[in-house]
């Protein structure tokens, strides 16, 4: 039986962004897997008061990852230095149960890098911590963002695709979803 | 015999980062908790390379999070618009394990609000999507951040605490947590 892999990323946000949920789909079928993804909710939540809206959407969610065998999660930063929050956790929800976790950015930069982009010069604090302007520490381990989604570039085999793009694709580019599941292919055989 | 509560947040990025989780778990006490903080881990690191250095701090963290009943998260965006995304993982790591979660935020406004502060206004596009200056979509639910984090905002008993401060005391100001630390008292003598 196919696995099921949750997708997970800030492309549900894009313009075209249910043209890309069926590309992935379609695209996690040619590795072997079933892509489980959040519009597979097909929810009438629009006559529905917004808070109840957004509860059925999280709880079917949930639903959906605690269905699936593995997550892939889109990691690029987004709106902003870092990953998308809502990625972050359901990282963090997979990997609380234990489950397989993979992921990818469209971006090869740190997050040192990012950050001084945005906030100007890092400096390194006489009790050996990188800090930003604001005196604030800044994580120094040479990882694409903070260290509990960097667990994924740190295991035997990393769980992390990088693939750099341009600006333009940042979101739509689906060359380094399709590395992560290509790697995925040979890696969950192992379980 | 004492709960334990994992406390997460990016006030572990403050200059005065050790005092405030000496404060933390003074306060945890006070409500009859026992806060365990990713300080905890005394990892002797500064001799790793940094990709083991950030391997050990992160399965130490998993290892607190494993034994803890409970988490309370500092939901305050950090660098950006929404909450620190090593936070939003391991609220999710917590919510995986069915374990009860709270959180609180020194922030009172909608993830949208904070949006058009930063990128210029949103508007409505023929499809009833709220959207941003790119076109990506904006989630409209009147809730503090992304609806994964929102679950907390959503449950018939919020447990949530939106707690507005000063800019000056948004990372060290308490008064979030300890309204949180007292909900969750009579809230978890209920499990």
């Amino acid at each position: 039986m196919r696995k099921l892999i949750y997708m997970a990323g800030p492309d549900v946000f894009l313009p075209n962004a249910r043209e890309i949920a069926e590309k992935k789909k379609s695209l996690a079928l040619l590795y072997g897997f079933e892509g489980l993804h959040p519009f597979d909710n097909e929810l009438e939540t629009s006559q529905l008061q917004p808070h109840l809206a957004a509860k059925k959407i999280a709880e079917e969610n949930f639903k959906l990852m605690r269905q699936a065998d593995a997550i892939i999660a889109n990691l690029t930063p987004f709106r902003g230095i870092s990953a998308d929050v809502g990625t972050a956790f359901e990282l963090g929800f997979m990997i609380g149960m234990n489950k397989p976790a993979y992921g990818y950015s469209n971006a090869s930069s740190t997050y040192a890098q990012r950050l001084q982009a945005l906030e100007g010069p890092l400096f390194m604090s006489p009790d050996g911590n990188l800090r930003d302007t604001q005196g604030m520490s800044v994580e120094n381990f040479d990882l694409f963002d903070n260290l509990m989604l960097g667990i994924l570039a740190l295991q035997s085999t990393p769980r992390l695709i990088l693939n750099s793009t341009s600006e333009d694709g940042i979101y739509s580019c689906l060359q380094g979803f399709e590395r992560t599941l290509s790697f995925m292919a040979s890696d969950l055989a192992l379980y």
